[in-house]
């Protein structure tokens, strides 16, 4: 940028650039790493880059400083680590789809309070949380926007003199557009928490599925069991299988809120501009992102190593009438008013409880003696299967339904991996990766 | 919706449309007020349907339940509320941008850590809040978004038998779209979070404006002057004018983060579907939403009670060398490597301390002395006023730079402000309201 | 204190004693409301007392400022909720002892990581609830004993030159000392949130709890039934019983953390001395003490609805091994090391499982074949009674360890209830309330 | 213990002592490092003395849990670390000390609302930092109580059938006392949040410190300058000094409240007994203390390198009337009623801004016209000076009030660090770590 405006001019800019380029190679190769007595990492890089072109080198650091810089820096850095994070998202919604395509016919209780409430299918059931992960996806897309804006060229504070172009700068580095006041370019942090928001919102997500998985292993509920593979034992029980992975991720929850308690609280009070504070928001995003890629990460053998126990979840089906929203739909239907059919069904559940039976167990002349609108054949409606099959719109469990929204969410899924298909390295990577941009850009430098 | 779809034939709906309109129109005229031994409002509007046109009142409750209907009302109320927030916002806004346009040649110290960086003007300052709220407003309005699913249908947890029609119901309440899974359609309260989490971050930013209020208007700094109207005084200290608005703006900004922690806290561990959990999410809510709307009210008065004073601000622009930074890019222009001139520039204000002079004080000669590659005239361009207009960049502080940004804020402004305009009231408000959609809906009711 | 000192005469103080008094009488008969347009409460008893006993009024703000007022108004509040809270959780501990003392033979699995672990009592259970809020009055206490030191003669900030004595001032009030320091008395707010950070804690611990009632009255686990006055129905489903009063408990943990969060976060970066963000401190303590208060309020119904199921408890003793450990102490007991007695009782359960039976079901020859060092007789001790009953040391489950720990736990709550039977109201409150320190003090007033 | 009371006999136990004591000794002379495949350093400990005493090795984990030994070695870490923190603490309060002792007579503005209140000295600003310092130390003390309980004895969770002593497995570690209750010892980790709340509200009184610094050392206040050694210079402004560490230290309190909120998160809502979320609260524990310790650290060089500038105070107690309440005061004692004295003051400030005087400047004569009753000399009582001098009370800032205070702090530090010298390592440790008593106990081995 500094060459194309005239900053600096094609002999001044030329060492520069290859040095960099020498640099660079040189750090991929190994040949060197960062060390030594520098403050940070961009003056070593000034310092390495003196040691190597000589003078040229102190003309780095021009229409910059370290406060754009590591705004500049910590962004890329956010950019990258989420489309790290997005990656395994979308794995991890894969691996629910799968599941999902393979149990439209299993059939379990939904639960309201943790009480059964109405028979749904574990297809609809593992769905809920691909929509729980599109939605954390989407925060990150707009994570991953605020951090679009470049400072530079916003220079310590109060940009520069220099007649630099920021619209330049920010397409190298893949910005879209450099920040439109100088002052606020360097105090501002917003990304950093939007980042560390969206992954605290994320593992709450997860710290709800993990809650589950703790409970459907439980000998209690039984919906699945943990391979081993996933499974901890005990020290002391020798009979134990213990959720540990699940529980671990249920309290990581807790680390990300408190780092995003921490960057709103040293955000709080700030006056303009730069203050060292911010320094310390490093510590906790990374802390913050880590969690959520680590959970991501430990959620796929996770979800891999449950089994689930359809025979389990269908004797869940039984002994709690779940069905009996059902009965009172169907009175609806031959024209009872709702909540006269809900007092009806409720009575009917009195019943059955008195006699130890199931709805659908009751004598057919009793069920139409308390509920005389109900037809033939109506009993059998109150099976959970029956009950599941009849509820068919749009967001609803029927098989049927399940396989028109396992269709929509693989769509959106799809949607955030065309998105990150679509990323490229910014223009400068390419350049100092491949040397090609360099070349083209510095008439002889390929003769060195 | 359920008389469009046929699950209530026009008899049975009927009465039902005309009920709730009564309802209504009682309700806004005072004939009727809610109270009453009911559970929750949605069980007292059916009992008062139900005593008002008799057993068809029954059939309200077809096809849904309390868990998609709250679900619902908190969404129709979190979206009028950000829209109130946002206009508020606008405000605080414009009034930004009139007194930048007043201050383009305002001149005072930028500040990092605290000290005076470079020399800046007061409107490229006030500027940097415009931009801050600027991303406020998109995070309100991406919360907005957020609420924009439409629960209906979902009933319970497990949809309905009944073919209902939920994107109808979505675009009659104004949503864009139903939730495509009914189990997460009730356990979800992303939107919740997010509207917090937009209100916690802008408190943040508020906290920060505060901060600088309270130190402007501090003895020591002086840069400005709050008017008796919003400064408060002593009980015990007479001579005091203590700027407590600005005080309790900063300490709210608390009460707003900890109301996301309570949300995040709420969430954490919940299994699905609905847990009673939930309910308590309206309380941290409802204030976090009032101490964003406070605090943007009690903004304006207290923001037009500041009486900036520039004779205090240019006095602030002496002493500190304000412009070291800028005899080192002179340098730079001149030909020197950046690094050599930054160490030229600290050697000469060395000097100048020694002398106590200013920089463009200092002599000529002496300054040619040390910096042989400065010409004639250059000592001028020391002076805080000639650095300001030097950092023309489209970020940068000089006088026409902040103009050309300051048609950019306000399209910012007048894009929010134009997407508040376009808000409507979703059909179905309108049909209530003026009785005409209803009308059309229903042949003949206007006979009643 | 002013009189005692002499800072006032008798002829100054006189009036005003009488007038406060007399206010004080006319507030408690409900004569006089606080009300009108003054600044505070403070400002309101001054004009009040000016109106009713003239000019000598105007000498009742003498050596005092509202900044030592309101934070000495605040502490005194603080004290007498600490007091209601601590007799409130001395009523949940006593109900908590009388279960406890009726169940100590009712057995169920103690658990760890959700998975059953080892066989304990109920009893055992329930004391464990005791001892964790036996560690929240301590806390609740020491809160309290942080609200023990007087700010009075602090005055705005830099205490006074009039000769008063604030060891008198504290004495009066009940309080335990004067602040040492002016600057400190009047910044400090730790005795805040230290009870904000007492109360965030008990309702974690009581979260803990409802979680418990949660799963418990869960089909699944089924150890408890919500009795009909602390359940509650659904719109929907009407064979449903929701444990809400738990789950309302459980989120309202998350404001108590919120409150928390919001006054650490007001003090963060506060200078000396006094700030108004403190003033924004009485909401988020107000809430955190309500919420605290309401907790253990709606516990006691709650608990008292809960009826235990042992049969269910029972069943839950079989099919899991929850006596392998006591097999592998068994061996130990006989001799064999603890980690290969370990080894061989994972064995025993791999037998276990593949014959279908419990450990004590297994056939005396096949086992001691395994384990040879065990005697006849030896397979009875891996029944799940007779394994509690074998853990009988300090603070295990047997029941006549658990009567001892019982003894102890209700000697641990006599002692909270002896500290707040030993509460007296402070002198000051007791010569307003009955006029009898007052007369004394003032010679012939009682002719008035 | 195993020994004492017979679980083991001498045979046994004796490999075991002697087994574990060359191990410390190899960990302590580096012989040996704690590395390999084992879960977690309890089981490596079993697996190196297995290895090294053979079966005897196999008994180690007789009569407990990795459950009761994590908990019992994070208490011990707990307090050893909590000690680490007050000594260092302690330093930070004799250093404040000291200074306050230099500074009896150097007086400034005392502040409230950041507006000059009243003058007061130097040295009683700077001990109510120690003072709440003093707070801190408290609390930490009482976290160090709250880990004193020892789990051992509670095994998984459920006790244990042997016939162990818990009281002496406390004793021996130094803890007061062994859980009443084996549920609650392994799921309480009050001690783990009071530790993490105690560095949280430390981390928040050095951040209201840290502010004062980093107004003190700008250039508008100006009362203090930074040692080079401690001050930052800019990349970019040549002229600049910045207070980074104050400011890093200022932003490191919202990585503490985060680590709080972190562990009420990851309790909330967890059921009995043991859950591996627990496993989670150590990164955040010992972030937090980590935090407190650096921050406890840090804050010596910073404030050793604070110059403190009497002359930049001196002049800050001009020009802003911070003695008109002494004139209020003054009036009081020549009989005026406060209220009345309180508007006259007022109103002399007003005629002294129109005057463009100081109080302590005007006429006599004038003076006496607006306040008859005041008396000659009554004017110099106005100087700032004098008006310190003046409010000698308990609290207050007259150098003798101060002086006084000086010794009772410094009583304060005396009594935290009297109980840190009374700290003595556990039995335990003298027995491992001197061999004595360990020989003690059994005889012949010491032939080895």
């Amino acid at each position: 940028m500094l060459l194309d405006t005239g900053v600096l001019d094609r002999e001044q800019a030329e060492p520069i650039l290859r040095g960099l380029s020498e640099l660079l190679a040189d750090l991929e190769s190994g040949a060197l790493t960062v060390e030594g007595p520098d403050e940070d990492v961009h003056s070593w890089i000034e310092r390495q880059l003196i040691e190597a072109v000589g003078d040229a080198g102190r003309r780095l650091h021009t229409a910059r400083s370290r406060n754009d810089q590591t705004a500049t820096a910590l962004r890329l850095w956010v950019r990258a680590e989420i489309e790290g994070l997005l990656a395994h998202l979308v794995m991890v919604q894969r691996q629910r789809l799968e599941q999902a395509g393979e149990h439209l016919e299993t059939f379990l209780p939904g639960y309201t309070h943790l009480q059964r409430g109405q028979p749904v299918s574990l297809a609809h059931h593992l769905l809920a949380w691909v929509w729980a992960l599109d939605a954390d996806a989407r925060r990150l897309q707009r994570a991953w926007d605020a951090a679009g804006q470049s400072p530079l060229g916003a220079g310590a504070l109060a940009a520069t003199p220099h007649p630099i172009d920021p619209w330049h700068s920010a397409r190298l580095l893949g910005f879209e557009a450099p920040y439109d006041n100088s002052l606020w370019a360097v105090a501002d942090r917003d990304y950093v928490v939007e980042t560390s928001f969206s992954c605290a919102l994320l593992m709450v997500h997860l710290s709800r599925w993990a809650e589950e998985v703790i409970l459907w292993t439980s000998s209690e509920f039984g919906f699945a069991e943990l391979d081993d593979s996933v499974a901890k034992g005990s020290s002391l029980m020798p009979q134990k299988k213990n959720p540990e992975p699940a529980e671990i991720l249920r309290g990581k929850s807790g680390r990300a809120i408190g780092d995003l308690t921490a960057h709103l609280v040293q955000l709080k009070g700030l006056p303009l501009t730069y203050n060292s504070d911010l320094q310390e928001d490093k510590e906790a995003l990374f802390d913050a992102v880590d969690t959520a890629a680590g959970a991501l990460r430990v959620s796929l053998p996770l979800a891999a190593g449950l089994r689930y126990r359809p025979e389990r979840m269908a004797a869940a089906l039984e002994g709690s009438y779940v069905t009996a929203t059902d009965l009172a739909d169907l009175l609806v239907e031959r024209g009872v008013p709702f909540r006269v059919a809900h007092e009806r069904a409720g009575a009917m559940v009195r019943v059955c409880e008195q006699k130890g039976v199931e709805l659908w167990e009751l004598d057919e002349a009793e069920l139409r003696e308390h509920c005389p609108e109900l037809e033939a054949g109506d009993r059998d409606a109150l099976r959970p299967e029956a009950s599941v099959r009849r509820r068919k719109t749009w967001n609803g469990p029927a098989p049927e339904a399940v396989a028109a929204q396992l269709v929509r969410a693989t769509e959106a899924v799809d949607r955030v991996e065309a998105w990150l298909e679509a990323r490229q390295p910014p223009p400068i990577v390419h350049a100092f990766g491949a040397g090609e941009l360099l070349a083209e850009r510095i008439p002889g430098s390929e003769a060195d």
